[in-house]
């Protein structure tokens, strides 16, 4: 079969590699979409090259149809359109003990630590799959996965109705946090340095802020009579995003640090304490909240479709990535990885 | 009366000041001992000038009885021993609006925005009295405010019976937090510096880690099998402690931001996002932590009175103060505010 494989820093090859069949427990899914992740970007780049093991494909975003199914599987069908929750756990860490595994303290991460979607066929365990309902277009099922991020961030937060919400960042996943939060009855202000990102924000109907032209903290106290945000969600990893955070927030406040943060940041502990802030970390997403995105992407309230900026076919990966890596406008990059349907 | 007067930094002065009779919703305390506070020995060093209108009394951490009562209060008879808990709300800000008065956007602390109980007498709002119960030594009642600190924290931490729990700093507030927390079901870790107070936080039955001696987190890591400590409440306001904190709790573990940071620091935000840290500022106490704190002391099964270190009459506070400023060793430092009863 074709598939997409990363080398080196900046090499991604598209070539035939070895097919095989599901073993006990799997199925082969025909990828339909597979969509281009900040993480692929990073690997991309070369930045987790600890993780991988080259020649290995990527992705991890994706939608397609069962194809084949090993032993041992029940429950599934040779066509069913699915989407993958790509997290293996070890089941015996005392993270996994706890419930928690999402955050297994072994975890596998399919198309980082395992070969991945950017191919025609994926082979996986059939305990991560997802039934997609029917009629969901397979373009908006491959936005699942990211839509499933963004409700366990806003599920952790616990939004409550006409809750001021700041999303710090406004790029793929900022926008989909913003999408879920509002959905959940926030009121969201997007604060984002990019015009473009600004822009389509404010397309999407959500107030925007630009924090290096305008002083968002002073907005957002305004905004909410003195107080500061009920909940925010630091998408951004960046220092002024760790700033505003303790700065835009409310007294006792909820602050969902998602950005994956490079190194430290200096951090005003002072404001945690004087606020009685809550900060929560918020990784990945857990079943239900795969189950929730498929539910907001089958109700077609929210305009995913909207969110993918372009496509290109397998063939042309390198590309995309390309136009990723050069282009900041971008949201969604997806990647279609059949020709045509199940084959 | 004799009161102990802030003048300037370094400068605290006993003297003869004005006395006045309770006013409406008022009632005058006689005090008896009344602790010097972490925040008492910053106001002393000039650090927190901007909060006061010197020259003025200061202290806090007291207990008392009932002199003077005033118009409009009811329920309260003179000699009724008392304690304060010193927060005055505005009742009005948001913040108060939605029940969490004791962080008040506006919040006058007795004692540092008004004037403080070193001193004879102290009149305060008869809002703000807590009964002591029959019997209890009044030197212990002066360290209620403190372990309602205490208290607060641990209720914030939800501590859970068997939680592995690391105390990040074992000053008074720390080694009053290690008690509540053990009391709570918690096995409890103090991490110091100071030779003394490891000594002391052993001497109480708690293990001691030295951080600048051993490898703490592989401690910590060693003694939960792998996956570090359920609850960690950083009381040190240093960077050591906020580095630790981050790499010393566990997968969804808690921790509770109570020391006081004077400056920004660097923080691990990327293990917030991995582990799905919990983190909570948590500041003075509600209604609630009083009463546990004084239903803790008078049950007698917490070694308070081992916390008091030495004690002083107030004509002689200022030496006081310089011991404390000298002597990293001691625990609770008294101040005996009157020479008998109540006058």
């Amino acid at each position: 079969m074709k598939a997409a494989e990363y080398l080196r820093a900046g090499e991604l090859v598209y070539r035939e590699i070895t097919d095989s069949h599901p073993g006990p427990g799997e199925v082969k899914i025909a990828v339909a979409w597979c969509g281009i992740c900040g993480t692929d970007l990073h690997i991309f780049q070369g930045h987790m090259d600890q993780r991988l093991s080259p020649p290995q494909s990527i992705g991890h975003e994706m939608s397609g149809w069962i194809a084949e199914i090993g032993a041992d599987v029940t429950g599934w069908q040779v066509g069913d359109a699915v989407t993958v929750r790509p997290l293996e756990n070890c089941g015996k860490c005392p993270t996994c003990q706890a419930g928690w595994t999402h955050i297994c303290e072994n975890l596998h991460f399919l198309g980082i630590e395992t070969p991945g979607a950017f191919a025609e066929y994926w082979t996986v365990p059939a305990s991560l799959l997802h039934r997609l309902p029917a009629g969901m277009a397979m373009e908006v099922a491959a936005l699942v996965e990211p839509l499933a991020v963004a409700c366990h961030d806003v599920r952790l937060a616990d939004i409550q109705e006409k809750d001021f919400v700041v999303v710090f960042g406004g790029g793929p996943i900022g926008i989909l946090i913003a999408l879920a939060a509002r959905k959940a009855g926030g009121k969201v202000t997007v604060v984002e340095i990019q015009p473009a990102r600004r822009a389509f924000a404010q397309e999407l109907g959500f107030s925007v802020l630009d924090p290096q032209n305008e002083d968002a903290v002073a907005a957002v106290r305004d905004a909410t009579g003195g107080s500061g945000a009920d909940i925010f969600f630091e998408v951004s990893a960046s220092q002024a995003g760790a700033a505003a955070m303790t700065a835009m927030t409310r007294p006792r406040g909820k602050i969902l640090v998602v950005g994956i943060f490079s190194h430290p940041v200096s951090v005003d502990l002072h404001k945690f304490f004087w606020k009685e802030l809550q900060v929560r970390g918020a990784r990945v997403y857990e079943k239900e909240d795969f189950d929730k995105a498929i539910a907001l992407a089958a109700g077609g309230e929210l305009p995913l479709s909207r969110l993918i900026t372009k496509t290109w076919p397998l063939a042309e990966i390198q590309e995309a990535f390309r136009y990723l890596q050069n282009g900041n406008d971008a949201m969604k990059v997806l990647i279609r990885c059949q020709e045509g349907g199940v084959k």
